[in-house]
């Protein structure tokens, strides 16, 4: 759980070199990687620059006489920070640096460059190169930092896939701007699944424990009644199965559109990745955000013990609430999308409809209500609706500042929380959307009418979580929202008897959980107490400190 | 910061024994432990019961021929579990069982029990003590779990103040139902400071950050800007800091009822508890909530760094977060004070407004709407109507069902979702009032003018956020609303010149924050750089560990 100090070789490195490097590089690199003969990571990341990267300070600059690049870093900012098993575990790195060529700068590129020695593993020259210190989980994983003092690698190590440059320093462009995004896409495509199947984790062991914790009366009798028989515990849990569902969808769609851009790049068709990227900014975003709510609340639902590190619910939310900030961070993925949101709404007001991505065409589209009781097809009208309506509101406030005066980056900053807002929007309804194709598309009647429920408890959810949106220009009435309430608190007990095999189908065995609450067999109290027997200030009865600390001061006289 | 094994001797353990113990019990012990002679706990919490007060399973059997209590620990969920110092350090605890005289169980008492050898420290006979194992946080304190096989303690231990037993087994009430209680009002008294404490520190950190990293453009220029100019970043971390102020005033006024309660409950006059006990729940729930997640955004405000232990603020995080749990679960929390709103709504219908309590007097009152242009007041008004609309709709959703025929406890169950968003609103709006009347107080009028913006960005936040309930029966319009979103845009950017003042005001040293991007004197990527450097890893260049695995993997064929 805490990592892997080679995962990021092949999370990370690999892909890069097969998404960068050119078929005649990877020949040389690819195969010694895949074998591990030389270990990798990649280095992005600087002490002072994280989502800027056009700041990106570590300089490449091209020697034409010795056919080298030459890597450097100017000052303490520009240390290479976080990438994950730089410190001590990689030899080789692929490193994104400011390229320089005949006193131009052509911006950020990657670079494969030898860390440490292949035979002794000692750090070369003109590298620095150590561990960033302990974090909030990943403990395992050698975060590490990276200086360059004037150091020389051969001008073929620049990953040449897309861009080149020839040993006259002759400079050829990639066919698209962003090309070089791909690694950071095809990650936060892989981010939905994950971050949906650390939820799904969660929400195992809070589930199993609801039903084995008793607390309280409903019915009257004997035995107290199970917490998951609360509604109050219900709704902490539920929505968040469906969405762990819900994440899991979105994310085996989006890395299936990856799959198509990958092809698709390579033919020079690179219409596919604007949609892309904005689609998986938001998402990253939105997900990640929720998986870490949906987690705290998981472990607060199993009360006091959710405390223990015995519940494992603190140590997965470490490892998932990483994703916050790690590939992307959350508020800069969410501005990234509103950048695509407001271009929609100007071709749209342009009279180029016509041009609008598939993701975005509903923009154009108005619709003056719904009939909620109809199904969940009104719901997603009433998500295009609300996300419509924010995006046009953010939108325009933006346009409207420009129009007045201010300037592009001004006018784009007064806006930036209306803005977030709308992308967050957006892309809750991407996820509902996914999630009720998929749902449609199970063929077992029995697992679709369960998934079903589940569909129909997230659409409720959601739109009374947004309701603000849709009661502020009339589109929902007061009696509609409290049909939405009905069906929400009608779902969460209607799922309350599918609840634990909606987890055990997640199949987690009791090793991945680790965790006391969680176990399958529900044996959870006397295994609570040979868990804390085995404490290690348990090894004796009276601790040495009693002896040290506590009798001075119990025999002091105050 | 992960707390101190003695530190619920201080907080609980002698303030139980002033609360419950008489006077003349207190000359024997409260001396001896406020010297430190003895060292105790409270012991309540059982390993299967926590919120369940009533179905507490550990026992005090009174002999009466031997005027002794027999405690016992009948099976495993009954053991004590949870008290902080209780595994090691307390020679004495204030233990809380089910008292049962002449076979009549009289429910939960409270009593001092030995439990280790003054001298020695070793645990008694009769007595199972150990830690419970390591936590979220707060690991340097060991607490633990505690049971009883037949351990007999004089008549003259159970804590008298309130009821007492006389030697023939005579029972004699306390004189209100709950008076027991006390104790847990008082800490929940201090938590709302406490906690607004805890948040304070995130922000000051985050705060203190935003002003030294700088990353992209606004207005153009050589260098990027600050991050805290960027209004997303604002709106993550002002109406924190508005509510870290917000609490801690509605901490103060709270702990002043407290005092006042105290000095009454000793003349007979109980009748603050019931408004008292309802407030500190739902205070506390709504604030442990809020800053937790103030805390988290704190955090995420500060990029990866913030994932860093050099942050500090996921340490803050551990041990603020588990005042989500202790002291009282947060959704238990809300609907005892759901109970006291309901019996209000019950006694207005009933003609019986008179007889309100002054916090909920509002209940009665209907107010057609509002003109917020005129000022604080009016919003005040506003969060009076949303809180009332939801106490009335959630209280007749359950009337409802009991007229209908359901048992009082399904009906209760089936719309307590609903009655825990009443209970928030309520409490919402008591900390706004308690916050209004603060900064009305304050005498110095610069201070004053800059709490004033601070209560203004607060109102508004609060109103956007609960505006689906102010929407829903138009009681605010759409432009009312708009005119909100504005007016905290607006006092977002007039408060960013005061924001590093604000939180140097709380004037927390670099040892308290223990953060390296908190530090007072702004120089952060150096000492990033040397705390990095003093990582164990950095040790040596090359880990042990390569010699290890690394080659061999390196040189096998795969």
């Amino acid at each position: 759980m805490e990592g892997h100090p080679l995962a990021l070789h092949d999370v990370m490195f690999i892909p890069a070199l097969v998404a960068q490097a050119s078929d005649e590089q990877n020949k040389k690199w690819l195969r010694r990687a895949q074998r591990r003969e030389i270990v990798g990571c990649y280095a992005q990341t600087e002490l002072g620059h994280g989502s800027n990267l056009r700041k990106l300070e570590t300089t490449a600059t091209y020697d034409v006489s010795t056919q080298e690049f030459v890597l450097h870093t100017p000052q303490i900012t520009s240390l290479k920070w976080w990438p994950g098993g730089l410190g001590k575990s990689s030899n080789y790195a692929v490193v994104v640096a400011n390229m320089i060529v005949k006193e131009k700068h052509l911006g950020p590129h990657s670079f494969l460059v030898q860390l440490r020695d292949e035979i002794t593993h000692q750090s070369l020259k003109g590298i620095t190169v150590g561990d960033i210190g302990p974090k909030l989980s990943f403990n395992a994983i050698d975060n590490g930092f990276l200086g360059f003092d004037n150091y020389r690698i051969p001008r073929t190590n620049l990953l040449m896939r897309h861009s080149r440059v020839e040993p006259d320093g002759t400079y050829v462009k990639p066919p698209h701007a962003k090309i070089n995004y791909s690694a950071m896409v095809r990650v936060r495509s892989h981010m939905a699944t994950g971050q949906g199947n650390f939820l799904a984790q969660a929400l195992t062991i809070a589930v199993r424990y609801s039903t084995v914790r008793r607390q309280g009366f409903i019915e009257s009798g004997e035995q107290e009644v199970k917490v998951l028989d609360y509604q109050t515990q219900q709704h902490r849990l539920f929505p968040s199965i469906a969405k762990a569902y819900a994440f899991t969808f979105a994310g085996y769609e989006t890395i299936r559109l990856y799959e198509q851009l990958l092809k698709e790049v390579d033919t020079g068709n690179v219409s596919l990745m604007a949609d892309l990227h904005a689609l998986t900014s938001g998402l990253k975003s939105v997900v990640t955000h929720q998986t870490a709510q949906g987690i705290e609340q998981a472990r607060m639902a199993c009360g006091g013990h959710g405390y223990s590190q015995a519940s494992y619910i603190s140590e997965i939310f470490g490892v998932a609430v990483g994703g916050c900030t790690y590939e992307g961070e959350n508020m800069v993925m969410l501005l990234q999308l509103a950048r695509y949101l407001v271009k929609s709404v100007e071709q749209i007001k342009a009279g180029e409809s016509g041009k609008l991505g598939p993701l975005v065409a509903y923009l154009a589209v108005k619709v003056d209500g719904v009939d909620l009781e109809k199904g969940v097809e009104e719901y997603m009208k009433a998500f295009q609706h609300v996300s419509r309506l924010q995006t046009w509101k953010a939108s325009e406030k933006f346009l409207k500042l420009l129009k007045s005066g201010e300037k592009r980056e001004v006018a784009w900053n007064k806006s930036s929380v209306e803005l977030t807002r709308a992308s967050r929007l957006h892309t809750r309804l991407y996820i509902a959307e996914t999630f009720k194709r998929s749902v449609q598309e199970v063929a077992d009647p029995r697992l679709k009418e369960v998934l079903t429920d589940l569909l129909h408890l997230h659409v409720n959810y959601e739109l009374l979580d947004m309701a603000t949106y849709a009661l502020e220009d009339g589109f929902l009435s007061s009696s509609q929202l409290d049909y939405v309430r009905d069906q929400l608190y009608f779902y969460l007990a209607k799922i309350r008897p599918n609840a634990v095999s909606l987890v055990d189908s997640w199949e987690f065995s009791d090793m991945q959980l680790r965790s006391v609450l969680g176990r399958r067999d529900g044996n959870v109290y006397e295994n609570l107490v040979a868990w804390a027997k085995a404490s290690p200030l348990n090894k004796t009865d009276v601790l040495p400190s009693v002896e040290k600390y506590l009798k001075p001061m119990m025999n002091s006289k105050l």
